[in-house]
């Protein structure tokens, strides 16, 4: 058994300051690094890609929409090809620093608001599968387990990995619950832990309403912005680990 | 005896249209085109690259202060460091623009208030060499003849191409007329020719005191937001050619 | 029998210019001034009001979403207390450009995305006119004939006037037939003029399928960014003035 | 013997969070404000300001140039007119949060960069001055000591402030040491407490080289924005009261 552990990273911006990156990057294998856009600045960018190299942890574009002061978490209306245009660019931004830093652009993976309506709506995912083959045809394309984002890589020709999230619960459809609903995010560590487990030993989630559904995932995000979120992944990487479950980067698997 | 043609363009942004660049590009042999921190977007950016790539206009980057509203015409105190990064993300975006479209990145030439500072600057002329040098190791890096700019290139390891202007005046050490002094630009259509040949053919130019001085250009920059600009840039590559002068790309020149 | 002509106006940008300012000021009786979010900067919002005082304009604030980009057209996901805040912050500073202008400001009219939000969801509407009202109570709330906005304006206690469209066309429920559909706008100066009579003189508008509507309207806007659009308005009022109609702003009417 | 207490609040923006507010509010007896261009965005605009209207502490505009990611802290070059602007603007959409909360606007005192060039620069200083003076009449624009604002302020009419800096070290001409060198901020609370001391009731103060220069201070700055910043504020503030200072706002003193 084996897991991809990613988390989002890079999302200061300026003189503003968020996550733990540096005790994050001690425990994930991906990193989802913010393109300027939700998150992120060009200094932010290049110093983020450099500790990914350094620390070898794989690296992502992470675009979103373009949008600071939503940090990417809102709808804001947008036809697919301005989509296209918007994810082409944030890869071509992001692979960039990664040539500068002499390694290699692992995957993408959409942001937020963007991530939520790719793996709903069709013409959204083809945009972003679209401007990910177009623009780095070798990434991966992380989405959400079951979603159009990744039934649109597929057509579209890339490799994909489908993703679970470690503190996110589950609705009875396989989406994620709201962040505006109660009960979206889980904050206890075992809770996490658990669910976890499930997802990488079973292949399967409780869902809020109790039941199970079945997932099955290649890479599990934690959140690198909640109080303790460094600490936790670590913890639940070692727990894992004690599993015999080997915790290696998307790109190592395929 | 050759030269290259070269322009800004793509420098609209949303709704706001600037430039004629539809009727540019069929006088130009080199486009710089915006990467969306002085002007265009990521729209702007794929229709521009692409309307190149269909006219066969060699397609560069032209990367600027990130300031939208100043046009990337006034500075902005930044370090080395975040002239290095600025320009390697905006490098990063056109390329991937050209990656779309399936062409190469032929060229890379700062903008406006950048381009300024890096024809005097050594430390800021260094790094946006570095930067072109690191994400675009096989681009021509474009800049005032005589300047800062060509050297660091020079010693960064990359091909150069020394700019002249077609409209605009010269003071007696080889600069640019400052935008905000009187007769910086040249609007009469036979004064440009007359410059533009000067340059070409004797390379030498006439200072706006009288005198001349020396000048050799392996590109020429024409204007495509002031009035007639494409027109006045048909008229004068269509002289050129009469004189039996070439007029082809700085690629296809090395 | 009178009218008020509108126009939304100082939507330049840094360089970038828009709209025909200069000789819409010669038609219009109310300038409804954008406030540096949707379109605007400081130094067009200085320069658009001084103009309005000299012409003896009426000044209106113009708030719509944050998106220079995207011209506030598209939607942005606000909940109803983020909309408050940002149209105070916007009536706040185009008040400023009043009070140093010697003027006072006459009226508030939400500009695209906003403004349709506003006239079909009443939580928006409500938003929109208590922000007008606690940040400039006596300031008069455009909004189109029959919409929420107006019901919202008068429960908040502030003074109304009910807006029709020189150059759109209706739908069966007296909304604007939307911008991404076909003959959504007239470009016709007699098509403009036979609407604007039969607003005015019939207090109707003929729709998009034949039909005919009842329309009450204060004021109408005619645009500034079309073609001849300054011709057009300009003809307009003259007709208006050869039937005796009184053209005057919304202020001079109460 | 009595002083004002400011320090700069409303730094958030979106999603990122800056300053320890609360805390703050506890301690000071005038508020800055960020205003949306250098930091702050018109929610946090609106909840600093009806906070400092429950604490009952005085509330300032405090605009910057417009440069999120640089925090103001960079020039960015900007004519006289356009600083007046921009200013102009600023202050107008502070005080409509003024307005919607039922307080009034005390002061003005501008940031970072800004505040810089207006301390040395007398044309800077009259744009600054006079902006404030025609949007805000009744405003106290605050200066630092013996600088070129407030002398443009006098000039123009205004009431002032003279400003001293708790935490930050002073150059043998009476201007703060730049945050780029060594010894410019200080942070053990000793010695802050010694400074403050100093200022308020010997009115001098000890440079970096160790010299005495006099200084005239009617408000002193507390960062915000430092670790421990509002724990330092709260010791100096009830040292001061232990001393028999009255701590007031400096529309109290006035």
């Amino acid at each position: 058994m084996r897991i991809d552990i990613n988390a989002d990273v890079g999302e200061s911006y300026g003189l503003y300051k968020i996550g733990e990156d540096h005790e994050l990057f001690q425990s994930i294998t991906s990193a989802n690094i913010a393109c300027g856009f939700h998150a992120g600045d060009y200094n932010v960018m290049f110093s983020s890609v450099k500790l990914a190299a350094e620390r070898e942890v794989a690296v992502g574009a992470h675009p979103g929409y373009p949008d600071i002061q939503g940090f990417g978490r809102r709808n804001i209306e947008m036809t697919p090809s301005e989509i296209y245009n918007c994810v082409v660019y944030q890869i071509g931004a992001l692979k960039a620093f990664c040539d500068v830093n002499g390694i290699s652009l692992q995957h993408v993976k959409p942001h937020g608001a963007l991530y939520n309506k790719g793996a709903s709506d069709a013409q959204t995912a083809k945009a972003i599968a679209e401007a990910t083959y177009d623009a780095a045809p070798n990434a991966i394309l992380f989405g959400l387990a079951g979603s159009q984002l990744l039934k649109q890589a597929e057509i579209a020709g890339l490799k994909t990995a489908a993703e679970a999230f470690a503190d996110r619960t589950y609705t009875e459809d396989g989406y994620l619950t709201p962040r505006s609903k109660a009960q979206s995010v889980l904050t206890d560590r075992n809770l996490i832990l658990e669910q976890v487990k499930n997802i990488v030993i079973h292949k399967k989630v409780r869902t809020l309403s109790g039941s199970w559904i079945s997932l099955n995932a290649e890479t599990i995000c934690f959140h690198g912005d909640g109080k303790n979120s460094a600490a936790i992944t670590r913890f639940i990487r070692a727990e894992l680990e004690k599993e015999g479950i080997s915790v290696l980067s998307a790109g190592d698997m395929k």
